[in-house]
């Protein structure tokens, strides 16, 4: 690497200008990094639902131009004032969520919902000194959740950035950003179910494939798929998807569907999908006395959660999670070492590859619901 | 006790013609126990919100004439056919929800469900045959919650009666009934606060102030009262309650009054008012990242738990309890043996006692939340 420290980096990034409308290659001018902040090089990206419901912009605040893009694996280029945790060279997975292990959330063993860097959607700034690091002619791009690695170069807070280890394949483990640990964590972290019993997961993109691969892992005798795409349920087997509902086919709600198959309700549900109306039928899934759902998806800003109280009285759980639970700093190498170990296996998630050129194609595969995870190479 | 087993007996019972219209006490005929059946002689009972609510049947399906009553002390009388558990002369105390020990939420470990005796407050009658066995010239009387103990005898299933230390007195543990149950359970079985965390509660009446007794008995540092009534807080001091909050005095949601006293919300809250409103406030009211909400109070039909799914995203659980998830029959008799050795304080619940005669005092100190427990003695 040439020693580009301190100066600002021309690059490629990739700019959503409007909602909904394709990507634009553009070269942008990237700042060094400020007071604990790292500039990486991102080798390859991955796209996640929620970059698309940002670019979409529906029931979200729209914020343009920006760069999206969070899933990702890439290389510390420098470092800014204040940054000992990581040094140039070193492997990392940039996370939309941060770990500044100081606050209260930080210290807390339950919580990963860091109170500096905790995911905000709405900020299109550094924290440092609320400006953004990227400008096309002296005009800023805003940034997206922190991390905006629809780029070549990017800056991160140092709170946002998991070192791990350098054998790693990051073309592979790039999918641990996001939505793998999210679905994975929200099944082994918070929904933990029992060996033996029975799982529903709502929406089999990669989120709710890494839950039912976690339900697998923690021995459920049932994991029941349910989605409104079929077409997702072959895939699904590889996942260790056992059975498929899909609410369209039914004329009751799927709620009822669940209960008449389970004699009741499922033991454990999870939730990917960030609609409402899957949110409430998840929860409505669950067996009263123990049943445990568990909210992943992440809604419209308008959406509302409604249900009878006494469907909590009845001795139901309902509880979210971001990101799986997981702290990302303290966290991500473990996972990034089963992978290493075989005992999580990444291959699977990934479905379709692009070079960076052709970025808007992993958007017309999401938006189709064809594959799971398109990994972007930025070298492409 | 002559022997009455076999025999219709002719006693007193108060009852409920019409809604919020006061209790006439009554000579009523009860009939003897059926298949698993126990007919109780009660010697004290006392008055829980839960009653006034069917009573006053608003939001409820109305069903009168009724015989109320769901808290209480009692002695078994005579037995019916297949009981085995208990046999004439046996202290227990009727509960509203029972335990066959023989369905899967009995069996489960988590649940006190149980499919065949769970609460059921839309049925008048007895399970086996769909009658009820209370009568006044022929005409029969509905059953409330499988209880009705406001009357001197009464029928139970077998299931939910709890044998208990027959040197208990029945005057003071008839209220482990219900309410002082429910509340502890709630705190010690399901909101489970850490040793030196900050616990709200909802409501100070019996339940609420039992829900902070077993956060104190848990070593919570901070136990916030929050009632509308600021008579309630007084009373709430010897129950361990250091804060009160009343809704009232404010002109901001009660949430964010909690989230600024305790820096982003409580570790825990137990809400037990049965108003939606304070569900909903109860929930809002945990910080994010850990904090655990407990729903006790029971709500009217049409109520809507609603809230932003995004408070659920932010890491915070929310739970529903009946009974305080103690499985009536098992457990009910170890609270029993923690008040024989002075673990557990009765008397500070026990604020008023009127004789039977009298029971409509009990209805008229409910009603102006004026002290906790009224007992009514059944000699009276
Ligand atoms: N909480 C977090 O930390 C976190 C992290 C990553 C992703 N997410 C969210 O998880 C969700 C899933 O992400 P993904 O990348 O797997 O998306 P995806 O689009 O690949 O998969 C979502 C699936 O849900 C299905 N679906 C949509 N509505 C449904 C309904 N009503 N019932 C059943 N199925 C339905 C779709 O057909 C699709 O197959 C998104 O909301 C995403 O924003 C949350
Ligand atoms: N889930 C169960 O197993 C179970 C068992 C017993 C009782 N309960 C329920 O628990 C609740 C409490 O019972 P109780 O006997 O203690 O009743 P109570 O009437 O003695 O106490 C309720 C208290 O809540 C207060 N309150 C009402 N609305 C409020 C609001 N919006 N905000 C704050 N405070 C409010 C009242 O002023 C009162 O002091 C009732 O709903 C009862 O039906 C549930
Ligand atoms: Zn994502
Ligand atoms: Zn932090
Ligand atoms: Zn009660
Ligand atoms: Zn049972």
């Amino acid at each position: 690497m040439l020693n580009t420290a301190g100066q600002v980096i021309r690059c490629k990034a990739a700019v959503a200008w409007e909602a909904g409308k394709p990507l634009v290659i553009e070269t942008v001018e990237v700042a060094p990094p400020q007071k604990m902040e790292v500039r990486l090089k991102i080798l390859y990206t991955s796209l996640c639902h929620t970059d698309v419901f940002f670019w979409e912009a529906k029931g979200q605040n729209p914020m343009f131009p920006r760069i999206l893009g969070h899933e990702a694996g890439g290389i510390v280029e420098s470092i800014g004032e204040g940054v000992t945790d990581v040094e140039p060279g070193d492997h990392v997975l940039p996370v939309f969520t941060g770990e500044c292990k100081e606050c209260v959330h930080c210290k807390s063993e339950e919580s990963n919902m860091c109170n500096l860097l905790r995911i905000n959607t709405d900020r299109g700034v550094m924290i440092h000194d609320e400006k953004s690091r990227f400008s096309i002619n002296g005009k800023p791009i805003f940034h997206f959740v922190g991390t905006s690695t629809f780029s070549e170069y990017t800056v991160v807070h140092v709170g946002c950035v998991a070192k791990i280890n350098p054998l790693a394949p990051l073309d592979k483990v790039c999918v641990l950003s996001c939505g793998i640990s999210t679905g994975l964590g929200a099944t082994l972290n918070v929904a933990k179910p029992p060996k033996g019993s029975t799982v529903a997961v709502f929406g089999l993109g990669a989120v709710g494939l890494a839950a039912a691969e976690g339900a697998r892992i923690a021995g459920a005798s049932r994991i029941i798929g349910v989605d409104l795409n079929s077409n997702r349920f072959e895939l699904a087997k590889k996942f260790g998807v056992t059975e498929f509902v899909n609410p369209k086919e039914h004329n009751k709600p799927v709620q009822e569907v669940i209960a008449e198959m389970t004699d009741g309700g499922v033991d454990r549900s999870i939730e990917c999908t960030g609609h409402i109306d899957a949110m409430i039928s998840a929860f409505e899934s669950v067996h009263d006395g123990w049943g445990v759902a568990v909210l992943v998806g992440v809604p419209t800003k308008d959406a509302v959660f409604k249900t009878h109280p006494i469907n909590l009285l009845n001795e139901r759980t309902l509880k979210g999670t971001f990101f799986g639970n997981y702290k990302p700093r303290s966290d991500l190498p473990s996972i990034v070492e089963k992978y290493m170990n075989k005992e999580l296996e990444l291959e699977k998630f990934i479905t379709h590859e692009v070079p960076f050129t052709e970025i808007n194609k992993a958007f017309d595969y999401m938006l189709k619901g064809d594959g799971l995870r398109c990994i972007i190479r930025m070298d492409g």
